[in-house]
């Protein structure tokens, strides 16, 4: 198969930082010509849809500096070097919610944004939950937890509260499955 | 409502690109304690939802840098300076895919990646389509058009062929439209 592969010419690290690294690459275009592309790597992330026996969704409240506001996501967190993305989430899901859960079933996992970056996130479902503890979050982490029903949920959407990529899909996701089950 | 604000108390600017742009924050937590966040500024996109007549949706795959491999994903492009939404759609539309259309409903707008970058992407879905001419994509850009069905489209998921964040919520969104049909 034809891939349209840009084969790398050069490669210019521009910035390695605690989170993500940038690079500009120059590249050969499949008809010869030359083009950059500028990579921002990540290692990669995990989310948890968090559904209570009282079915409400587990919701994180958050500042988020690149824009400049809070907002409300399912629990996630960064994959840390060597962690399979299941203990990611159970790591996570346990710091910022204090819940456990026996069982994380995989949902979807995706490029959040191919274009520029190689962040990968992997969405799971937890499954018999347990309300273990208080939640202990990072040293620079500030959260507020929610517990939303869906009709809350979507009026979160539309008051743009609700505003990230893998927390629209796992709404949606939770839909559906209301959906599935009538 | 307390927010968690991080004042940031200086800006730093890496890199400045033809796309992106990076910019490392040292910031005042809710705490008075410091840290800094590291921020990928994106001009923001649009992304296309377009369902033939013949039931399939058109799928544009392409060469992505970041994961050194291609992807199939739904038409999209980025947003231009002082360029609405809706008008970066028609025109990425047209160009990618040589398809035109007479309405272009909003879908679901959102944060790729909220946690270190302010890329938004605005989904729409194209009604009333007119195939008018042959795609006539950038001088670099190279794409493949795939019409799929909702199964070719699931399987291309489970390959991981479609792979990306707004493409995975597009197959999600056709196959629940789908199921309300019913």
């Amino acid at each position: 198969m034809h891939t349209f592969e840009e084969k790398t010419l050069k490669r210019q690290t521009i910035f390695d930082g605690k989170i993500i690294s940038l690079h500009v690459d120059e590249v050969e275009l499949p008809n010869g010509k030359t083009s950059t592309r500028e990579i921002v790597k990540h290692p990669g992330a995990v989310a948890v849809i968090l559904i209570t026996k009282e079915d409400k969704m587990v919701l994180v409240e958050q500042y988020r500096k690149p824009l400049e506001r809070a907002l409300f996501e399912i629990p996630a967190g960064k994959m840390e070097k060597g962690e399979s993305p299941k203990t990611t989430a159970k790591r996570e899901l346990e710091e910022e919610t204090g819940y456990t859960c026996e069982t994380l079933t995989p949902i979807a996992s995706f490029y959040t944004s191919p274009g520029f970056s190689d962040e990968l996130i992997h969405l799971f479902k937890a499954e018999n939950i347990i309300k273990a503890k208080e939640a202990k979050t990072d040293e620079d982490e500030f959260l507020r937890l929610h517990e939303v029903t869906l009709d809350q949920a979507l009026t979160l959407i539309d008051e743009q509260k609700i505003y990230d990529a893998k927390t629209v899909y796992a709404i949606q996701y939770w839909k559906f499955q209301k959906m599935m089950e009538k």
